[in-house]
């Protein structure tokens, strides 16, 4: 290359490309020696072979070359776009999925407003064009997506006068927002690396981003059974009783949550038993256990004056304090061994099955200021961005992957690289609109979201949120502050049921996905723009009118459908979540759809109305032609009773099909070591047929037999 | 000072304090010069004889010594604040004045959301406790205001369970953002300059801070008249009936002003006239000076390729563009000549008084990214925080006082050591309420501010707006998008007739107050607090009630009492403000105090409910014990008709007064060559003597008269 091209207006051109596997390249700029990576704080190594098994694909960006600028503190990287490139992504972002014409801000917090800070604020962005960008440095972001106009660009539009005198209006009216030809992003710092990944689809990016970071997180079965999360104040007493309470309205339930009232001192913490609540916490646990009932604790990681680690850890602490508790550096070996001792004996070793990571995203009002310092040397900002990884990082390998146990829990904040862990992100933000775009815009990032219940209005939407919450990535209720049941809306008790039983059955299927997501990297769950690569995108435009009043800045407003979504690889899903609409629409791409219920056709390429049954309502699912989809035989209460339960597998349409069946231990970490199974289910010649395409652990499930929905 | 104690946890104690006149020091953290201090964009030198003129005090900080962090590339802060220290300030804050217990990010931008973001987010505060802290750097600003608990501070509260079981709850129950013992701030740049003022109360702090930005603004006799702004597309014959129907209806006008249609290109600007709207601008404004009126043009400073001065500017422009305009370096001088030759030519030669510079707040989404660099070496960010300062900087200096001619616009940001410029802030927001919280905001930071009317949705409202804006730093109807009229709601004719009659009548007491702001930085309108020095600050502290699910963070909210305020020396102004309301409480703080209009005792030390007149209001004003207050004689239509004009002059209650009655010609910078009058009116034994105690100029006004107002 030489002189004239490297320089892009006053930005210099990224070179020294490095190919670190089939279409994925990685370029330093500035200084990365003081910068912190996300990609260190992954589960596991990135799974090279994995990305080399995929279609091969070449740089993507030849013909639109990102450059940079190492200026006043910044790091500055600009990447050309097309005018009718889509961009998606940057994180778990309610306020939809694509962001071109939009300045994001990302940076770690509680509640997603819509401006990039949320609590999972990933930067990582895929483009319609096929490819993704990873902006692998831990710090703040601010991102303008196809906003700005550099003077020196070829691609400017030509200026248009706002207030033209009558008879000399020009043909595109005046516009705030001139069309820009590039993503432009800095963050303060010293160094970035970026990391691009090509595809032969957006999906295809999607799988080598999650490939890249360690591949996706395979829960333990039992994660993925029903979950309860009891009232703050609950004792031992009073949350056996409800359990025996799911037993005698024959509510599945796989864990259950214990909220800060189980710790001697919360906000900040202690991680030590509350006597006065839980006297034997050993027997309490085993007594859950016997019922096939699981236990996770909730945490914050700010540590209390009265916790018996205080002092040790203290040196090992940041500057300032949370709610009055020390903060980890958990950058610092000592204050991990610390913590980890500590778990393990007061909760590991009594059968705690994982944790609530609450309050990592934080809030400027409570938490550490940017300009904290932590021994470690990292900085106040990456501290934040980093803290919700830092302690999945340290929970996933130091406590439960060291003893070859698997975990599932929640976490608050979440970032790059994150696709490894078995924690889903949650909220207090609560809008049941926004719950399901969060959804598809967490497959986008490589993070898991649950659209957790916690309270309704009215039992219908008390309903609907439980049909959301059963087709994501934790079915939970979560009672901390309301105390509330499954069956607490007495008009829908059957028609909450009737979900979760059918998430139960579904569970060879769920399990399956996750499977997937772990060998090839396939979001379990997914938006609609990654089955047909953005194709069938739908969204309504809002076209601007300029009016000195209402609307003197002239934004157009675009509103995207994200109120559906697939679930495992056939079915998908469209969640009421208008209180009191009777009906709704839903879109369904090209190729054959079927009712999941009756099997009947339901459209191609076309929009339905779908009425409601109100206090009856079925969540609308909505499955491939060709679909086959794995599910038990009968209703079951727990997860420990899927283990060789005989298995329905249902066939939908006409087309023939198949279906990858896993199966394994379903809680240990053998599967990583090639101790697991995979059933191929085939429906050729209008039957099914079964042939074990690997055999390296005992079955999971019991017989197939086929049931065909027409 | 030893090394010990230089030390405060692990930052360095701030040094080198330099005393630079009475009750005024600076000192420089880190490396200022690749920084930009807000001092030099003052309209004027620190007016250090003034300051020196004041009563002496001490190093308010002596006790609490800031202290600082250079770290990550940021500058840290902290000056440690009593628990029951107010502090105030921090900019044009539409949301209220004491900022305790909040998080800031002091960065320019279009309307003010209560997070920091504003028009004028100046970087200066003031403590209850009689001091003020200038942050003199131009960068964005984050400030933790009381809010942040470092670990090896003395004063922390001490750490309370959450959840306590019953029986054990603390006395002080949880709480989301315990107290914290300081005011700790960043910038992410090099260096910092910190200014300290102190004072014997917090008038006279913000006294030094205004003088030590140069003085505050004299505007031009003329610029205290009545402002019409006609819609953006009149052109000559239009505008010029708009003033007919004035004088038809008897309606004071001194300023027409021109929106963006008066230019052959607009978003981004020409600055040239549209000749198919004004074929002969010189002759156009010459009609209306002959009439007693002056015109005021808006501009943004972006600037259209259509733009004769657009091929020249180009090399002096920053790396991106703003509505497909060049963005002008005025740090380079041969933008600023560009700038300056054209207007002169163009505007300054036939007339034109001044100007509203629109947009140089700006949005992220139209504006520069903070990334955009500038041939002059200036950031992106220190621009954006210092382009409105610039604009007033170039527009005052170059070219209206190197023509010796007082000069009264708008402009829609600014920011440190502003006091010196006759430009007063304005915005789209348009909430009366904050509207009116912004008056008292503007007088804590040395910027003028005004709730300029533009629509209402009801009689009623147009009233109450309208009377508002009159006692205001600029009466001004903003008619740009709905080409309304004063009289344009019929029921309330005469009453807005009236209220604009009397600000005219109030003209001397007016600009004698803004005397007192040029000579000793008294700001002419300002917040209740500086009247007594906060002791009657009055407030509604809503305590928090920790609820699991309605307030789980359990934050307390204070509304502060923001409504009421200072207009000139003796008059408390109390708009009404609620549409539908048909009362309102004043509070009136210790001292007597008289009802404006009557005469009539009001009352001390109490709060008072005052009945509205919907239709008729008249605004609740109330003037001090002793009061002088000189007014007209008689209505006039124009300032031009002030001149030589004869003075009622109002004495309110029982005790003695004075009053200094200044005058000048009025309209050229001769004043600040000492050619002025000041005319000291006093009320003793009953009656009203005038001495002269400057006679540099001729006199403004006429004969004065007492009026006893008992």
């Amino acid at each position: 290359m030489n002189e004239i091209t490297k320089q892009v207006g006053n930005l210099d051109l990224i070179e020294n490309w490095q190919s670190v596997a089939n279409g994925v390249w990685k370029s330093e700029i500035g200084d990365m020696n003081s910068e912190k990576r996300y990609i260190s704080l992954a589960a596991e190594a990135p799974r090279l072979d994995r990305i080399n098994g995929l279609s091969p694909t070449s740089f993507p960006l030849e013909n639109c070359m990102p450059s940079f600028q190492d200026k006043d503190g910044k790091i500055t990287v600009r990447i050309p776009t097309e005018k009718d490139e889509h961009i998606y992504g940057f994180g778990l972002q309610f306020d939809g999925l694509k962001k071109n014409k939009t300045v994001l801000t990302l940076n770690t917090d509680h509640w997603g407003k819509g401006n990039g800070r949320t609590h999972a604020p990933v930067p990582f962005y895929i483009s319609s064009r096929g490819y993704g960008v990873f902006f692998n440095t831990a710090r703040f972001m601010k991102v303008y997506c196809q906003i700005g106009n550099r003077k020196d660009s070829q691609n400017n539009p030509l200026p248009v006068d706002r207030n033209p005198v009558s008879g000399s209006e020009p043909i595109n009216p005046w516009q705030a927002v001139p069309q820009g030809d590039a993503v432009e992003a800095h963050i303060i710092g010293k160094g970035m690396e970026l990391v691009i990944f090509g595809g032969t689809s957006m999906l295809d990016v999607i799988q080598r981003y999650n490939l890249y970071c360690g591949g996706g997180t395979l829960p333990p079965l039992w994660g993925l059974g029903f979950w309860h999360r009891v009232h703050a104040t609950f004792d031992a007493d009073q949350t056996e009783a409800e359990l025996s309470e799911f037993n005698k309205k024959q509510f599945p339930l796989d864990v259950i949550g214990l909220e800060p009232g189980w710790m001697s001192s919360s906000y900040p913490c202690t991680f030590e038993w509350q006597t006065a609540r839980f006297s034997d916490p050993f027997s309490f646990v085993e007594r859950l256990r016997k019922q096939g009932v699981r236990l996770n604790l909730w945490i914050n990681p700010y540590i209390s004056p009265e916790s018996g680690i205080y002092e040790k850890i203290y040196p090992y602490s940041g500057s300032h304090l949370v709610w009055l508790g020390l903060v980890p550096d958990y950058y610092m070996s000592q204050a991990r061994q610390l913590l980890v001792q500590q778990h393990t004996k007061e909760h590991l070793k009594i059968g705690i099955s994982g944790y609530k990571v609450d309050e990592v995203d934080g809030y400027d009002f409570w938490l550490w200021p940017d300009h904290a310092t932590f021994p470690s040397g990292t900085s106040g900002e990456t501290m934040r961005q980093t803290y919700g990884l830092l302690m999945q990082e340290l929970l996933y390998k130091d406590l439960f992957k060291q003893n070859n146990q698997r975990t599932y829990g929640n976490v608050r904040s979440s970032n790059g690289a994150a696709s490894g862990y078995p924690f889903v992100i949650y909220s207090d933000s609560y809008n049941h609109k926004e719950y399901i775009t969060g959804i598809s815009s967490a497959s986008l990032c490589g993070i898991l979201w649950t659209p957790e219940i916690r309270n309704a209005s009215s039992a219908r939407e008390w309903l609907n949120r439980m049909q959301t919450v059963c087709f994501s990535s934790m079915a939970k209720l979560n009672a901390w502050a309301t105390g509330l049941q499954p069956w607490s809306f007495s008009e829908v008790e059957d028609a909450v049921r009737q979900v979760i039983q059918l998430r139960m059955r579904l569970l060879p299927y769920i399990y399956s996905s996750f499977a997937n997501y772990y060998f090839n990297g396939v979001p379990p769950i997914r938006a609609m723009i990654l089955e047909d690569d953005g194709n069938t995108e739908i969204e309504t435009r809002i076209d601007s009118q300029l009016d000195s009043e209402a609307n003197p800045y002239a934004m157009d407003k675009i509103i995207e459908k994200t109120d559906q979504f697939m679930f495992g690889p056939s079915i998908m899903v469209a969640p009421f979540y208008e209180n009191q609409a009777t009906e709704r629409y839903v879109y369904l791409p090209p190729g054959k759809w079927y009712d999941f219920y009756s099997g009947q056709y339901a459209g191609s390429d076309t929009t339905i109305l779908v009425k409601s049954e109100l206090l009856n309502d079925k969540i609308p699912l909505f499955v491939k032609d060709g679909a086959l989809i794995p599910m038990l035989k009968q209703d079951v209460m727990n997860t420990e009773e899927v283990i060789g339960h005989d298995l329905e597998v249902r066939h939908y349409g006409v087309d023939d099909g198949t279906f990858q069946l896993y199966e394994d231990d379903g809680k240990s970490f053998d599967y990583q070591k090639g101790v697991y199974r995979i059933r191929t289910l085939s429906f050729t010649n209008q039957r099914l047929t079964e042939t074990i395409s690997k055999d390296d652990a005992d079955s999971m499930f019991g017989s197939v037999s086929l049931k065909r929905m027409i």
